[in-house]
């Protein structure tokens, strides 16, 4: 672990949200922290980047060891930038994203912004770690998981992760037994509509879901966090499906 | 397969976009459609959901076996809005994403619309198939594989995919050697960003970036590409990186 890491801090509840500010915190005294993040909250933009508009961005403070830009884009927006106008390609330590103000666990991580930022990271095989709090409320309590997130940080910084890898880390709503190390649980969502009408008549809809868990292994992320444990799940970017190759190449795909 | 299966169609270019016009005619024929698309360019939207605002769609046209839909959401929004709106939980035999105009080979996946509403549409155990085509340009030709298009629908339907599964199906331009069933590329971004500045001297930023394949595997997407084949790759929805598990477990994550 380098003296000062040099720490990259990003999220998708926006750069005012009490999860960003409080993992701030956390780190600042050991590490050089750049924040760039999204200026409104991005919840559930996935790994949306901005291509079709300019992006901007502004400095909010800097001192010695420490530095804040809040941007126009996306999480992963944020992530490309920071590599390359801030950082300008000498990498950072390591990208901490969150603390999500709500769950990534199992497949909640394909729609969470705070996780595409930190597989962005991994992309540019920068280690990083995504962090979810399972409290949506507004005095949600980051502070029970602190030595828990310095010690997961301190560990990655120590020991590294495999190539092009990323942690998704999700804690429990108060008392915390300790951390589990698990695979994503096999789950979905499934969503109901609730239709109103404009006062023009016309209807528009709201999403609703219920998330269903279909995993009953004992080694999976929701069994963890149900258990009172922190789950950290490797991520990794290679979504091939190996076992289905074979299967597929035996069909008859001549024209 | 049935006798005139249902699909489900939608993309991420826009209802109106020449490569999903061009689909709904392949399968028109052979099986009862549903189009369900976003009325406007929604590329690089990834896995977004629009969950802090609500959502409007309408029909555009209807007869006995086709139905049009034009959503205000994501890719993903419209699988959703589909699933429970139009086939109110009664899944469609097979949803199929594109054609793309560009490219969703290797980690591109990641960033595209199209391929996520077909991840989604994997998470609710429906076969799906994103469909992209190698070329930007105004006048591609998305006719030269209308028959491969179809083979692989069929295989689809025939065979059905592994449980929460689903295929990522890229196709070269040009002349078309043939099909390989492949992994997926193991590559990034290198994201450079052009500042400008607006009447007011404040600047912005546009997004410019190069792709770059790490993988010299020739069984690969974009090796199969690059030697004038269509790709087929398998997606899975588990991004647990396996091999990482028992390493991270060694680590003092005691407090």
């Amino acid at each position: 672990m380098n003296k000062r890491p040099k720490i990259l801090i990003t999220n998708d509840d926006g750069i005012n949200a009490k999860g960003i500010r409080r993992l701030i915190e956390f780190v600042k005294d050991f590490a050089d922290v750049v924040v760039f993040a999204p200026n409104k909250p991005q919840s559930g933009m996935g790994h949306a980047v901005t291509i079709n508009n300019p992006i901007k961005f502004q400095l909010i403070q800097k001192d010695k060891f420490y530095a804040e830009y809040s941007c126009s884009g996306t999480p992963v927006d944020c992530i490309k930038l920071a590599f390359d106008t801030i950082y300008k390609r000498t990498h950072p330590d390591l990208c901490i994203s969150g603390i999500n103000h709500g769950s990534n666990s199992s497949v909640n991580l394909l729609y969470s912004g705070t996780m595409a930022a930190a597989i962005e990271a991994a992309m540019a095989n920068v280690p990083a770690i995504g962090f979810s709090l399972l409290d949506f409320a507004e005095d949600a309590n980051f502070d029970l998981a602190k030595e828990y997130i310095v010690k997961i940080i301190k560990n990655v910084l120590t020991n590294g992760l495999k190539e092009r890898t990323c942690l998704n880390v999700n804690i429990p709503k108060g008392k915390i037994k300790g951390i589990k190390v698990v695979r994503q649980s096999k789950a979905y969502w499934v969503e109901t509509f609730e239709e109103r009408y404009d006062p023009y008549k016309r209807p528009y809809y709201w999403m609703l879901g219920e998330f269903i868990n279909l995993d009953e292994g004992n080694d999976t992320d929701e069994h963890a966090l149900k258990n009172a444990y922190i789950s950290i799940v490797p991520i990794q970017l290679d979504l091939t499906c190996y076992e289905s190759i074979n299967m597929i190449k035996k069909w008859d795909l001549k024209t």
